[in-house]
């Protein structure tokens, strides 16, 4: 799993049907590297969390069948880049 | 997922069986690098885009029999890099 | 696999349902990337280990259900950097 | 999708069983890293093709059992770097 | 698949169970990077080989459960960087 920062929410007015009601998030990884990642934890701008890639991002969804390669998977305390 | 423009279309006149009528578009990465999708979506050049990659982007195309490992999810709006 | 050195624990108070009780430990890769990774094997700060990545981390953790991208496989005796 | 350059055949005598009598070829990617992928299409040095990986490089090649992670989609015509 | 040279075989006193009898080797990526595989083949240090990754690796193998995200797939005659 990787360390993320999350950026912001993602506007985004047209996309293909698949991610039902996931909210999604801009982060930014430890190179400074903007991502996108579906969000089953709910975080806010400036928090780092950590997120699981792959199939590992469909599991964190409890959905298989949702379109994502990236997911939250939680909030870390303390973190001291 | 990650935050890719349009480039153009990929213009390609030999190729493997399996990408059906699936429109293919050349993009650009965050550092620039190009890259080749399947869009089911409709994008034009130098719009923002974000991109599900490996089997995510078999889902995104609603078809696990396509060869794909990259898909065009959604057009950002207002996307500041 | 992956040659990593072990930093810390994770310390995360809010995350997903889905590790169980995996141990989530912070590594560092050899480009000095620090990663998040499941520990089936017990190990400390300062030791060099390997791990599976992918699918591959999931059966490491005897658990395909397990939301893991990357697991600790073992620890490797005189490592030289 | 990436992007790839056509640099030779590869000269492998001892090689696992599984490859079936896929040609394997080498290829350069955007940033001159040397690869080996399987070709379905018949391709020549100096040619530019795009390629599937990960499980996609196996629907490609139309054999899931195949071992392969990288693969030969098609020829790019009138290609500019 | 990517080419590699093999560095050495890989000491590891304290492992998960789910490696079986593989041998596991210490590679080197064609930016130095070092790896460890899983060796079907049989190879000594000093020689370029390529490798598979992901779930290829599994079957390359020749067993989907082997913990496993890079195996050694052949030996590579007259390489010339």
């Amino acid at each position: 799993m990787e360390i993320m920062q999350v950026v912001s929410d993602l506007v985004c007015s047209k996309r293909v049907v698949g991610f039902n009601n996931a909210s999604l998030r801009v982060l930014k990884d430890l190179k400074g590297k903007q991502l996108v990642a579906t969000d089953p934890v709910g975080v806010s701008p400036g928090e780092w969390v950590f997120t699981a890639s792959g199939s590992a991002a469909r599991i964190a969804m409890k959905d298989m069948k949702m379109i994502t390669d990236l997911t939250i998977c939680g909030i870390i305390d303390d973190w001291y880049e």
